[in-house]
């Protein structure tokens, strides 16, 4: 195999097989896979439980830079579909993963890619089922792009939902806010801030999981694109609710809250990869709370606000007096996921 | 909204809902979408039968030009993962749709795509239930790339597959080849050969659904990059067995014929859209090929040839005589869906 991509691999002849047995189907090794049908064949029996649904999520990554501290594209891309699939109470268990590469990408590069999203799917036992790879010429894309799309069975019972939000739910977060955006907006920037800065980039079901035994939970939502607050936002017009955050209830690393500081940005705008807003009847808040605290990746949980009845999205300050906020046009920085 | 697409539109803020509620929101509109959640909660119950399996598949759409006679890429997505999911027999019934835009696309371009997908997966009855859009900066990426991932319903006791194939099976064609390649060799080359040439891109299912009644049917797979060589040569591994084909059975459109004949290039490495083989248990094969050809898009199908046990694919030629066919390492040229 020649050790750069070339056009040859996206078009179907030689190369393109070459690069799926040598490549592909070493790392996702798996019965489907193994049938090299152009569609994966999935029983329904270990789905079809009375009164389960399918969960049914997409996600394309495009990524700038491909590779960063915490992760890299490939385990953004396993992560990331499987967490929108985590938030209805599903456990992920398929996945598709289409490839569209710029030639002239090394194949280095892109083995260790697809060695990082088998392992982040292995961590949850789920199956990348089928794919597709395309390459187009050299400055017609940037690297590599990757759609993720996946499938996982919401057990009976369970209807989270926005439109399920009442005025005096508890907000919590699972965690700290804002790692992924400022360590990409450092490193893309080259700001040079702090070493330590980390993309939390990691898989929500652990945490999901824990929570389905409450009855109280309303819904929960990855924080990833815009943020917390365009969560919030999100979340207005299914519930017709308003959402009120308590500025010193916020997690936030001392790094993080540095580089906002700095550069006069709001750590509520910025991406998450590893974080999931849960909104829970009060009643439950605290063993919610204690769940996730709990759970791997979930100890620095909070409770950071409540629900009430404004449309709206207030912070609350640490020295008392409330602010608006906007929903911003633009999250900082292009290319975050 | 502005009349093209900004960074904001795939920033998780403002832009990008107001693009998701004026754009996609309208053109895909269903009770799944309209939930606006992160992922499609679909019911398991009208695919839950005893025996049934769930096929699922993925497909990235990077055509260049985007817009080409009989299609755009926007019909392109829909049709081409569709098409996947028809080959094991299963009607296509839910969709992704994940888009990546650059930077500067008019909004009418996208606008005239998404119309077109809304029209394609109308014409099947399929829902687009869930979605992602991503934008990257001018130069990032060509215009607009977009996965599609989708799920039907393979019906009890359909169990079609490579490995079903035999020695003495005959191999169909549900028409002619090499529609697509050549139309968008043709415009993309500014060739100016003929004008009548038009891609074939089109829905399958209706001609898979006319085989599921006939026992015979070993296997479809519709012909795409690499053409009619490319999935004969796929086949060769899973069954064991080899392809004879009939070089005067082949049809071929004037126009196409004539296209292959000033480049010197075979038109059975020509991709189609539109176009599926079906290899097919000797005793039946005359009832799968009138089953094509009563069903639209199957008008000129044709036996083309059998199945034999030599580990090769081979055309037999008018003149008798007999040549190998190699897989080529890639097909005449990049981009081509």
């Amino acid at each position: 195999m020649s050790d750069r991509i070339t056009l040859a691999h996206g078009s179907g002849g030689k190369a393109m097989q070459q690069l799926i047995h040598e490549l592909f189907a070493q790392f996702f090794d798996n019965a489907t896979l193994r049938q090299q049908e152009d569609q994966a064949r999935l029983p329904l029996t270990p789905l079809a439980v009375q009164g389960e649904q399918l969960a049914f999520s997409t996600d394309s990554f495009i990524i700038d830079p491909i590779v960063f501290p915490g992760g890299d594209i490939g385990k953004l891309a396993i992560c990331g579909t499987a967490n929108d699939i985590a938030m209805c109470g599903a456990k992920p268990v398929y996945l598709s993963a289409g490839f569209i590469l710029e030639e002239g990408l090394p194949i280095e590069t892109l083995e260790s890619i697809v060695r990082s999203m088998a392992k982040a799917a292995g961590q949850l036992g789920i199956q990348v089922v089928t794919g597709d790879t395309k390459v187009v010429p050299r400055g017609a894309a940037d690297k590599i792009f990757i759609n993720t799309s996946g499938l996982g069975v919401i057990p009976a019972g369970i209807e989270w939902g926005a439109d399920k939000i009442q005025p005096g739910d508890c907000i919590l977060i699972s965690g700290t806010l804002g790692d992924h955006g400022a360590t990409i907006l450092n490193l893309r920037e080259e700001l040079g801030l702090d070493t330590q800065l980390t993309s939390d980039c990691q898989h929500l079901y652990p945490l999901a999981e824990a929570l389905l035994p409450i009855k109280g939970i309303r819904t929960l939502r990855d924080a990833t694109r815009g943020g917390v607050n365009a969560v919030l936002h999100e979340f207005i017009a299914p519930s017709g609710c308003g959402f009120c955050i308590d500025e010193t209830a916020l997690p936030v690393l001392p790094e993080v809250r540095g580089l906002c500081e700095l550069l006069g940005l709001d750590v509520i705008n910025f991406a998450n990869e590893g974080k999931l807003i849960a909104i829970v009847d009060k009643r439950d808040a605290d063993t919610a709370l204690l769940a996730l605290q709990q759970t791997p990746g979930g100890e620095s949980a909070a409770i950071i606000g409540e629900v009430d009845s404004s449309h709206q999205v207030t912070v609350r300050h640490a020295f008392g007096g409330y602010r608006w906020l906007d929903l911003p046009s633009a999250e900082p920085m292009p290319r975050i996921c």
